[in-house]
């Protein structure tokens, strides 16, 4: 089956569950009489999850189009991988909420609660794309891109560390901070802004770069 | 008309339907002043609905992927019919928040009820997918296609088996218990996973195989 | 500009609008506890007004599929054309959870303010699409199609039936009976299913014929 | 990595970004038990907001187009500018149900707090689609596209005028009227329309104009 397709699918998948994170932020308004700044202001934790979850899944689907590229089909294992990324993408706008709604003002164990979940969906899908790149990277040679083993070690590593730092700030949430682990979160993410993918964006941008018209 | 664009439509609908399946749980956490694990454990019906959901809505996209990619043009029939399937994957966001809101907890006949409109959403979805697919093997010389004819026992054959999976599940819901219903909507998903297609993607494998890089 | 960008922001558009119909029927089951067919059978305005508007979008996405592969380019004026029509296609879901509100059980007027706003939503639609259409026929050749001239006598007639019947409808809701205008727009859609945009889809199909393979 | 994904993902965003508008409507029936035409019309700041939201939406991803047009690649730095980009644009909706809840009456100082937000969204989303076409204007030789320098002056005085309204719209909106600031963004909005990025679709038109056929 042509990669393309399963691409035009993941990119709708991505942009609607990047855009309906704002949910979270419409009835923001509609539960005061009267506007202030103060009153925005305390609802930092809605904007802070939605900012990090925002990232995250942005990231996700740039690194996403990296890996795809890679490959110019995909077989039925490969698109039932990514419907499970796709799970844990389309899940994230839930514990998102449940961070935004009690991460402050709510009686413990409240917010512990809200990030622990919120670390265990990004876990979750920091495990499956892991996999996900593992097999296509396995498996590119059949699927119409060039084998890409001799990059494996660096890319497991990669991705090890960024299950890591995930692990870590769910751990931290539940034992000592659940705000310091929803920094974590996002540090994480803006990590894998500028550190990324090896083999995939990095070789499109030397191709780009020689290539360029 | 090219299949393309009917093609890249569906996609949306069906990547939008997939993802608002969320929006059941996005509520979840603003009906507790207090959020535990306990609290989150009893919403399971809400998360196990959302994964068949999920799963069939998934599978589908897989299978109407292998479908239309028999074929390069589309007439308004198939057009017309292809809408038909999107009213019913459409809705299944309706049902699902039912079964969500009423499979425990609620008094009788509400899970009973809830069920059996998720199952009787099932088998129109299932109905209308095997008779796209009929209009299609048919039709498929004539849209660009190669016929499919000597295929369509076997493909008969077991759109029938899904269709009595869903009924028989249905059938469950109404006189035995919701819950087993439930669980047979789910295992027919699953089934789905690894039983697929015939002609479609099984000869998308075969070529691709054959013609790899 | 390329006419492939604009139409598959529309395609997105059209996606969205029609998924998110479903929307006005996700509150339905958290209104009562206890689940009855009975009580699902008391919210049928909503599941007629999802139809009618899913028919709707569908049908007008059909007939702008047909009418955007006349060109090849799109211009300003086309474009800003277009994104009127998405606004009113956008604005749909509004009137109908009006309707599906107020059609019974409220007090007057207010199942007539429902149904007479859906109908202006309908004419305007069908008024913006017209001009499209008409614009789109009239600058064909300087947007990389053929000359539509010829056909516009007959396609003017046809946009011009359509809308008075969505005027006829709106007014029968107004001084008659908001269900019969409801049936209208509802039998409206059914026609252009069967009767559609001259030249468009009818040559499509003519030449689809012919270049069979 | 080739532009088309970013732009598919790009029209993905905005189309359900400026989709979801509409469910700030969505509720406005369920507020009252009879539904009449003074009522709605009680609605207008919903509308309002609505359509001038809907527009700024619309020509961004119109002069998005434009701006993506001009280069065959993306690199990185500008995949996460437009990252950031959407990041403005999804977040629209917020404001927008601020505006919509809060413009009238609502105790001060709802009104001018809800209306300079969505001022403050509007310069956001202005300077950071300014920075995004400034890095391609600059980097267009690289991306698979012709310098662009020579127009910057004329752009950089352009995106300028932009954003001086919206700031002065803010202002406005700050210190006299909140809904004479949220007449200026409309405004802001509909000059837009007619004045377009030089360059992108000027020489789009240009080009069409001559190779048409």
């Amino acid at each position: 089956m042509d990669s393309r397709r399963a691409e035009s699918f993941s990119d709708g998948v991505f942009a609607v569950a990047i855009t309906i994170l704002v949910f979270n932020l419409l009835t923001v308004g509609s539960t005061t009489s009267q506007l202030t700044w103060d009153f925005l202001g305390s609802k930092w934790p809605s904007y802070f999850a939605y900012v990090v979850s925002f990232l995250t899944i942005g990231i996700m689907w740039v690194n996403h189009h990296g890996m795809f590229a890679q490959v110019s089909r995909v077989n039925r294992q490969l698109l039932l991988l990514n419907l499970l990324l796709l799970l844990g993408i389309v899940a994230l706008p839930f514990p998102t909420a449940l961070v935004a709604e009690h991460l402050i003002n709510s009686m413990p164990p409240s917010a512990t609660v809200a990030v622990v979940l919120y670390g265990i969906n990004m876990i979750v899908i920091s495990v499956v794309f892991g996999s996900t790149w593992l097999y296509l990277a396995w498996h590119a040679g059949g699927l119409g891109g060039t084998p890409l083993l001799r990059r494996l070690n660096w890319s497991t590593l990669r991705f090890t560390a960024g299950n890591v730092a995930y692990v870590g700030g769910t751990l931290i949430a539940a034992f000592l901070s659940p705000i310091a682990g929803l920094i974590i979160f996002g540090l994480t993410g803006l990590y894998y802004v500028f550190e990324h993918l090896p083999g995939a964006t990095a070789e499109d941008a030397d191709s780009a770069g020689e290539s360029g018209a």
